[in-house]
């Protein structure tokens, strides 16, 4: 990650020391700032994996020691560092960096056009910490549930499964650090992007500043208020109860920020604009906490569409997939016209720095919202040590149900994190179009805007496709391991790790001496050399379309290659992201309902396997991937502004030119692999025809 | 389906009546043009099918007495008429309706703003053939090779299994009336775009019908040169030869054609206009066949994304689900590029118009085209026909080899049908555009423009749900009445259905007094009534957004919400077509190694029952979306000239309303069931936990 870094930072120093904003010592400052933001952004992610890794053991302990309530405030306290130090320092970082580049009497709207590099940085962090980590947790969490329950019939947490600590540690990884580095991005976006967008009025540039600070003040009031009195009885506590032991911290910190909001709107404007910018601030806050309700009522194992997922599975496993991704797809509908009404609202009050207000408003109590989100790891990978570790089933009980509580405020943080993404990138691009200054306008139906849109909306599924595609590839390398593992590990005995299983399958009592314990550390090492492996081509997919289509074709074909991508990104991360999130809650129903190991479990348990790249690697990396690709275009701006488009034919045989080149490049260095054959060589005890014998048959 | 289009008709009428555009006859003509224009449709599906199916059998005869190249010869013919009545009742019906509209000293603009009532109802008879069929053909299928292929281990087509003829006769309806009907609207609506785009000349006008008369009677040519000297040999035989057979007849039809396209246009323009009306049709006839042949890279058994998915089943059914998502995602790319490499040619060349003419250049073929596309349900229920009928292997190698050029050859239709469908639309959103007069323009970051295409993008999603679910929902009442059977259907004898699909799944033979045979009927009637039931709900959204929101919201965010919509059901269809086609293709590459009854294979068919409703249900349901707002809003243009916005504020307050509202009315009316619990109870037997104790404890 360091060497990407450096590299994007050369190239940013050549750029803006070639096309200077301000002075030619725009390249040094430019490059520093990006290094900053993503030095910053992984900082904060490090800082929270680190206290979760330990918190895990802790909230076990607790749960064993103490009530159900000294359990959710060990896990609570450990997401809330993650939660704190994401806002802490996001909003240091961009006001100190905002303050050095104002210094030199450069004007409000120069500085923030270079601070757009921070943000940059951000983002690229980001992609590294959502998509490697994402492709690093699902690999090994993919691998483990197949091997392990489908095929071995094992326990979720089963000790003797070479895949589980990869699962335990990728958890952390792509959901505590994943998730604040992509709440960072969004969370300095917002603020760049109000900034940018007010940079004309020294009121606007400073509202979203002093907002973000209210609303860190108000986490933290919030942060004490979080406890509970109920007892942990598994899977059946009573869940709307528990909530509110996390909602009233929550709601506390909104009531607190808005009444500070509404008290710095109108102190710092005159009455009728504050109370349209805090009308602003208001349904931010209110759309923001509707799409997580609507991903909670899809998600959520209470209400009807999970539980018709699981009902799909009486007719096996394609039915549990077909009904868990037209419930994903369905649950597009009500997010994106809240969303669509919060854009409306918003422009209608204050146009496009409304959009920008709104989004800011959303994040701002985010120290509180994230910590609640990256509470739900640990309280999952505590219940994972208990099981680990055999302890009794009071404590399970307990873990159980801060694990149900997680569930839930993982699913509002996912459908918190895509409408924020979607708002800043929405920000971000309105940004972009008040820096390039073009005359011929954006039409929507101009041909060159609307083949942007065409390319922008394909974005999303390459980059998607790209992910899942690598999910698949590690996974099967892992997957082939632990196999390997099942018949060659052995104790010095004699005894097979299989033989262990097959015990633990049937639930009897291994003695000590005959017990075999697997390898677990290779799946460690193969899980994280494959995942740092995979994520090349989408990171540079993902940076370089931006780069290539604004100067080689044009502003104005980027501006609709953003729009494209942002509204396609935005419907398939939540189509995936809730698809993903139901099919796992269909299968802890089964778990709940004590059919499992029945054929309705297993089908349940196929569903979620394919819902683990979906929920946890493609769909959160869509929210990077549009944030990412609106904040490149920003920084790249000073350079785009009035750039003529190319003649538009050109751009067509330009087009295919390069699909073409580059296909044959990636073909010839190996990339465009799809997985099979020597990469992944099949024991070939699993079939009768071997891989080997196929390929020749067939060509491959 | 009459019930619907008198309905729509009626509305029409007063409509039209009340705003008229020439005189107040406008009511009568526009709504009789429409009923027209969906019975023309109707016709045409119908006919194809009727010889559909009585060359299933012919066929099946040719090849038992014949060779492979009587075999070809039946079913291309009776593809054909398919293909050509599309044809000629499409340019009949447009050119009779155009000339009766101008009749009465009307003007061509205001007698193609009439017409396009035409297009409008060819699209909703479009839109029954292609969902409600659609939805009937994947529930039987799902239906059949779940309980059969998967619980059973039968046969696909073995007569034993109820739901087999069910499936055969949804081959038919979905197949070619569904592709037929989806066809004949691409085609009326691109020569009906390109003729209100050049509205203001007459030779513009002109040249769209010259260009069909022309490629209809070249497709004539051409279907006379289908033939092959093979002999059968079963999925082994060289496809690439065999492909040739019918590739003949369409490389010469599409030479002709440009040959008589380049008299035409130097005959209607001068010298320099003709030259890039010419380019346009050129590179119309040329993205249709890359597209079309970037989906035969990505489905056909031949390369490397279809044996990569085959691949993944050596690691179970789930990682065969990731894999083939990841592939349909990652063929939207090279589409996707060709296609907006198209629209920029296009553009460049000669602006909206050549767009529009390089949607009929690539339909001007379509006698041809489609036939051969129809030609593939033909060739395969043959294939079925014959496994029914116990024919010799001899028979069963020729009709195999007939099925795997149709594989083929569906693959490349389907991904001619998206482009045609995409290029199609964006000229009716072009010809739109010049209708609704708007002094604001359509800027693409304007938050009212910009809330239309994020609504647009999400609503393919809504349709794709709808139709995907359906396919759940009556593919479950399926499975229950064929595992019924399965235990109550009892021969004279006392031999039940369930003890004949044993013998049958071990090979056995069965004495025929033992012999018990299914009762299909049932199947077939359960499947037509879900169908129906099922395709209302999509059938009216797709109607009433562009509706509501032209007349609501206002036409600046109707044309965003149209862009959004295209672009985003243009990558989503193509995604969804290929990934189900990718799958189906590796069911039948492990049909072709002989490891069908093997984990693989069975992992395969998981992946198979996952794509039927993809590939045949939401995949094409998706062009008919695109197309038929698009012409929606063509249609109502006239009455939205000039039409101002709503404020945003209340635009956005009423998209909650509208939301929530119908929430609770398609509540109320049941609409919004899941297809759980009462709808679909399950046989009692299949799980200790039944569905009904399940419920009360969850509250469902």
């Amino acid at each position: 990650m360091a060497s990407f870094v450096l590299s994007m930072a050369v190239i940013l120093f050549f750029l803006f020391w070639k096309y200077p904003v301000v002075a030619e010592s725009d390249g040094v400052r430019v490059a520093a700032i990006f290094v900053v933001g993503a030095a910053l952004s992984a900082l904060a992610g490090w800082a929270g994996m680190l206290v979760a890794t330990k918190a895990n053991v802790r909230t076990t302990v607790a749960c064993t020691c103490g009530s159900l309530n000294d359990g959710l405030q060990v896990a609570f306290t450990a997401g809330s560092v993650m939660g704190f130090t994401v806002v802490a320092l996001g909003l240091a970082g961009l006001t100190i960096a905002f303050w050095a580049l104002r210094s030199g009497g450069t004007s409000d709207k120069e500085a923030l056009q270079l601070l757009s590099a921070f943000g940059f940085g951000a983002s690229t962090a980001a992609l590294f910490a959502r998509v490697a980590g994402g492709i690093y947790t699902k690999a090994a969490d993919v691998a483990a549930d197949l091997v392990g329950k489908v095929e071995a019939d094992i326990d979720e947490d089963d000790p003797h499964n070479p895949a589980v600590i990869a699962d335990n540690v990728g958890d952390n990884l792509g959901d505590v650090a994943g998730m604040g580095a992509d709440l960072f991005e969004s969370y300095v976006g917002s603020i760049l992007a109000a900034a940018t967008l007010g940079a004309d009025s020294s009121a606007r540039v400073a509202l979203p500043f002093w907002l973000s600070a209210a609303g860190a003040l108000c986490s933290i009031s919030g942060f004490f208020l979080v406890s509970t009195k109920q007892e942990g009885n598994g899977w059946n506590v009573q869940l709307s109860s528990l909530m509110w032991a996390m909602e009233k911290g929550m709601y506390f910190a909104g009531m607190t920020f808005l009444v500070s909001a509404a008290a710095i709107t109108f102190s710092l404007f005159e009455a009728a604009e504050a109370m349209c910018i805090f009308g602003c601030i208001v349904s931010g806050l209110v759309g923001g906490m509707a799409v997580g309700k609507t991903t909670e009522f899809f998600t959520s194992f209470d209400h009807s569409p999970v539980i018709s997922i699981k009902d799909q599975g009486y007719t096996g496993p394609g039915t549990v997939v077909i009904q868990g991704l037209g419930v994903g797809m369905l649950s597009t509908v009500p997010s994106t016209i809240i969303i669509a009404a919060t854009i409306l609202l918003c422009a209608g009050l204050a146009g496009g720095y409304g959009i920008a207000i709104a989004s800011v408003g959303m994040l701002a109590t985010l120290g509180i919202t994230l910590a609640s989100d990256a509470y739900g790891p640990v309280a999952d990978n505590a219940g994972g040590l208990a099981e680990l570790a055999g302890l009794s089933s009071s404590v399970r009980a307990k873990t159980d149900s801060l694990d149900a509580l997680g569930n839930t405020t993982a699913a509002v943080g996912k459908g918190f994190a895509i409408s924020s993404a979607v708002l800043t990138s929405l920000s971000l691009l309105a940004a972009f179009r008040d820096q390039v200054e073009i005359p011929q306008g954006f039409d929507v139906c101009d041909p060159v805007v609307l083949s942007g849109i065409l390319l922008g909306a394909m974005l999303p599924y390459l980059f998607g496709a790209l992910t899942m595609l690598s999910v698949g590839k590690a996974a099967g390398a892992i997957i082939d391991e632990v196999r390997r593992q099942f018949d060659e590990v052995v104790n010095p005995k004699g005894f097979t790790l299989r033989s262990a299983i097959v015990r633990a399958s049937a639930g009897q009592a291994i003695p000590p001496e005959e017990d075999v314990m697997p390898d677990s550390d290779r799946c460690v090492a193969l899980a994280t050399s494959a995942a740092i492996q995979e994520m090349l081509a989408p990171a540079l997919f993902a940076i370089l379309s931006p780069l290539t289509i604004g100067f080689l074709v044009g502003p104005r074909c980027l501006i609709g290659t953003l729009a494209g991508s942002i509204v396609s990104g935005c419907v398939l991360a939540i189509s995936m992201s809730n698809s993903g999130g139901a099919w796992d809650n269909a299968k802890k129903l089964c778990e709940k309902l004590q059919i499992k190991k029945q054929a309705v479990g297993k089908a349940c348990i196929v569903g979620d396997t394919v819902g683990d790249p979906f929920k946890d690697t493609s769909g959160p990396a869509l929210n990077i991937l549009i944030k990412l690709m609106a904040v490149t275009a920003l920084t790249i701006s000073p350079m785009l502004k009035g750039k003529a488009d190319w003649e538009t034919w050109k751009v067509g045989v330009a087009l295919v030119s390069i699909m073409v080149s580059s296909v044959y490049v990636l073909k010839a260095r190996g990339v465009l692999s799809w997985g099979h054959a020597p990469a992944l060589p099949r024991p070939a005890k699993t079939s009768k025809v071997g891989v080997a014998e196929v390929f020749p048959a067939i060509g491959g």
